[in-house]
């Protein structure tokens, strides 16, 4: 029997007593929406009714955009239904549909889809033990003919090695694309994270930081940019009569708008709240065995959107998954993310590039990484609560 | 001078005395949406801030998913955030992605880019003069070793020749997916026109009959394949940890599923409301020389979701471009629906099925079809207005 089956075992054998005293009343999700009030939302919707207009850019849109732009300090900023899409035009904004592209295995699968749906084959490099982000040092002997750009995650919001990766990008005359669906807010060196690369795309998901239901952004470097992204968003329209490229149904509508509009006035607030917790977590984890965490980088303005752990089963005395799944029976519901690697998703395993043994950080960081419950109106006792719960569990 | 330069010069002398007489006093648009009453749109969504649930198949996307598959008499239904997208997953579904589809260039140009985003040529295919659908007779010429499909649209609602189609896709071996992006709510043949085709896929966009704000969804033959499709609108997943392919965010949220039930309530009053006005165009319109519209078909349920006419320049004494323009004069919003073909689209025009002289009847329909304004709330002296404009320009 190996130690971590033995502190399995263990906590299996004095469970009726731990869950008696640590248990938490309630399921303690690992993400919550932050919500405007209900009333606020009715009554911003009321004028929908009035202007019986629904989507296609309409007037909580225009404004929904230009607020946020104003709010994120970027120039060029065109709203999406999501995320994905967003991403998806983004690609096809540059023309980048074919050959490669050189991106993270530790994302969310959306960010290797978009590539497979704008023809392209994805390219994994390895990533950076303390960013989680792509590794400038493993990028460049990825660079082939087919390359044609660079796609990295800012990993939950913290910068990507940008004045890296431009170099390297700039030397091959690469495109750099960031998926920067972490980074709302994020400032680095004295500028928005989201104004760096050629394209930024953002992410407003109910579960991110900041929210429209579902929804999300690219930010572009110049007006035409914007201007060709949203002939591509509305199915390539430039005019009534004008068809400019394969464009797709990417449009944000006046609900998803409304919602947004109603975020900014809460997002300070929420990153205020969210840092307490960061640094509650911080402090009440400093010195659990087995258990690490990153601290605040500097030159960064971060948005603290996540908090995720990692998980050293021989100090800890118990693995990733043992913890995730333990964690739950005492009502608190974590998160392997990300888990798995996207280049051990059946339709990209068999790329040579997603070979384990070119990404040995990723696939350690995915199989030890874990990110604890929070949202702002997470109650600081229930971190303490759920930080007892890790500490005892790792003791037994 | 043409008859037609003539007839609109006529026109333009005549203006000021014409307008005074038959300006509609405030705009009317093609269409507009259906709402549900404010107030009950608000009462809906009060739950979704109960549940703080806002996308991820809440329990609004269930209930809506379940209430719209019976309301349309179909067993397996997945709910899309918008119908573009749900085109898109429809093809992946089936595993079609190369080689060529057939399809008609009579048709919203997300119906072409969708193929094109699943790695498809679209072989264009002409169309029927009197429903305006895919002309069977054209079909089989055009199928090749590398056809994988047909798609063709039920255009305006009419349905397409079910049997036939489908009798040459049985003898090919093709699949058939139904754009029945038109077709909400109509019967053929004793079924719902959706249930026809290896898959249908719906749209719920606010100009539509039917809404849900943006939203769409696809039919589905099976349980097997409704499950697969819902694993692809959502990334992939079959579970937290499994990615079955290359999925992407096709998921409708809690704020559109709300709208969307509350719009079912309203929807069989709707096609009454659309069928009396039709009607009455019929009777307004029939003996005006030059424009011409289209009667029910047998075996047919019509929805009555649009009113499209065709106009016969020479017969009219001014041809469709003519009539449009000045249409707005008379604060007349119609709708050149759908002009120009997608074969015109510069980045389908090199195909060699984009020859216009293999598309005489798709070219001739384009450059004389205009849809006038319907909606419910459109008031029957409304018609009665805009169809004497149409006979005094006619007349001038």
């Amino acid at each position: 029997m190996s130690v971590m089956d033995a502190a399995a075992g263990a906590v299996r054998g004095r469970r009726p007593e731990l869950y008696a005293r640590y248990r938490l009343p309630e399921p303690v999700l690992v993400t919550r929406p932050t919500m405007p009030a209900l009333a606020k939302y009715q009554e911003q919707i009321a004028g929908i009714w009035e202007r019986q207009w629904l989507t296609n850019n309409g007037q909580l849109h225009q404004e929904f955009e230009a607020r946020l732009a104003a709010y994120l300090e970027v120039e060029h900023l065109s709203l999406f239904c999501n995320g994905t899409i967003a991403l998806l035009v983004a690609l096809q904004a540059l023309r980048i549909h074919e050959g490669e592209v050189i991106t993270t295995p530790f994302t969310f699968p959306a960010t290797v889809h978009v590539l497979y749906w704008n023809r392209i084959r994805p390219v994994f490099c390895d990533i950076d033990e303390y960013t989680f982000n792509l590794d400038p040092n493993c990028i460049e002997r990825l660079i082939g003919p087919d390359t044609k750009a660079i796609l990295p995650v800012h990993v939950f919001g913290y910068p990507c090695n940008i004045g890296a990766i431009q170099e390297i990008a700039d030397r091959h005359g690469l495109d750099v694309i960031y998926d920067a669906a972490h980074a709302f807010g994020v400032r680095h060196r004295g500028q928005p994270l989201a104004s760096y690369g050629d394209l930024s795309v953002l992410s407003f998901h109910a579960t991110k930081l900041f929210s429209s239901i579902e929804g999300g952004a690219i930010v572009a470097s110049t007006a035409a940019e914007k201007k060709r992204i949203d002939f591509l968003k509305n199915f390539g329209f430039a005019d009534e009569e004008t068809v400019i490229g394969p464009g797709i149904n990417g449009k944000m509508n006046e609900f998803q708008a409304a919602y947004g509009l109603l975020e900014l006035d809460l997002i300070d607030e929420e990153i205020v709240r969210r840092r307490a917790l960061v640094e509650l977590y911080r402090r009440e984890l400093a010195d659990v065995p087995g258990i690490s965490f990153r601290l605040d980088l500097p030159e960064t303005e971060h948005n603290y959107a996540y908090f995720p752990i990692l998980v050293d089963a021989s100090a800890y005395g118990m693995d990733r998954d043992a913890l995730h799944a333990e964690l739950k029976q005492f009502n608190i519901f974590t998160r392997k993310y990300f888990f798995p690697l996207c280049s051990t998703i059946p339709c990209y395993l068999s790329l040579p590039s997603a070979d384990p043994k070119h990404l040995p950080v990723a696939e350690r960081v995915s199989k030890r990484i874990l990110c604890l419950p929070i949202y702002g109106r997470l109650a600081p006792e229930t971190v303490q609560q759920i930080c007892a719960v890790i500490k005892v569990l790792g003791k037994s």
